[in-house]
């Protein structure tokens, strides 16, 4: 499949998009001006219709755009359509918040397995999920050809849990633990650090 | 009490370094240098002993800095010495992953009051905190003087509860509802959006 290479300022910006129609769609809005998806994505509406124009140009003139057939448009041109396998390390309450989250299928993956080390946690099974022991995480990665994870572990495990997964073959994690990763070129880390959010709105109060 | 305007992008590497001399901490670490905090927080080491040394200057030439002492000037410097009372309204999963968390107070806040709408949640007790009724809402924030607020709640709720905790006086917000808030000016804002983390990781395997 030949792809464009699409700017990272605009691959940002079309995930805002996706992210504010799909909210739209929940509560039943049909279409959608550039100006109010402006508006709610904080960005000017003439680099809307100029980034969705360049992907062919969704709306029509005084009518806008329709909703559910943009969130599929934006979806096609992320290469988001397909559903793909994610590993999630650590199956404590974040971990099983994102377990119970049916929406992340409509997001482009799916959590298809889950490691814990805690023996009274293996074995269980959280939606669909059996939690399995995180001894077996190399083996059960590479079977799987699993290439993106959450890591939903402590501070003190989790470079190594990043470091094993990548040796196995994953590419993309995410992270909740608020430490560097350190992770060799070719994996993409997104750490999710909420207390420096936190920390960022106190010290701006 | 006298505080320097510190530059937004300052405030962001000074959260930075703090996140990472708390992990050195945790591990045992006692000293660094610019360098190693440098490779860690993926800065410039000469940024780093710059941003330092415009407030005071804490390291000394060929030791490093104290790894705790820096965090106590960091937080001094950011005011995140006090500990701010928060209030949580949603207390799912992501809701008591957050109650559950002791680090907070290390960040500058803890949750003080936690709200939901469910009549078998309202009355228990998470970690010291009694779940109250969300109907209460405005009464508390308002009791309590509460500034800053956590929300947990789905996208069909979060508008409408932000804009609640606006009316009452809240002036930062952690939302985990991928949806936009549409705040009045002097409300902050800080979107922790998992979805389309996870979708940009997708995107870019």
């Amino acid at each position: 499949m030949v792809q464009r290479r699409i700017p990272t300022e605009t691959v940002g910006r079309l995930l805002t998009y996706l992210r504010v129609l799909l909210c739209l769609a929940e509560q039943g809005v049909d279409t959608v001006s550039s100006r109010d998806l402006g508006n709610s994505c904080d960005v000017n509406p003439c680099v809307i219709r100029k980034d969705l124009s360049y992907f062919g140009g969704f709306g029509k003139r005084g009518v806008g755009y329709d909703v559910r057939g943009l969130i599929g448009e934006i979806r096609a041109i992320l290469n988001l359509n397909r559903v793909m396998k994610a590993a999630l390390v650590g199956v404590g309450n974040v971990g099983r918040a994102l377990l119970a989250n049916p929406q992340f299928e409509g997001e482009g993956f799916k959590i298809a397995v889950a490691f814990d080390r805690d023996p009274d946690k293996i074995g269980r099974e959280v939606n669909d999920v059996v939690v399995e022991d995180v001894a077996m995480l190399e083996r059960r990665i590479r079977e799987e050809g699993i290439r993106l994870a959450i890591v939903a572990v402590g501070v003190s495990e989790a470079p190594e849990i990043a470091r094993r997964l990548a040796d196995a073959g994953v590419k993309g994690i995410l992270s909740f633990a608020p430490c560097p990763l350190n992770m060799p070129e070719g994996v993409k880390v997104t750490c999710v650090d909420l207390p420096t959010e936190m920390a960022r709105l106190v010290y701006y109060l």
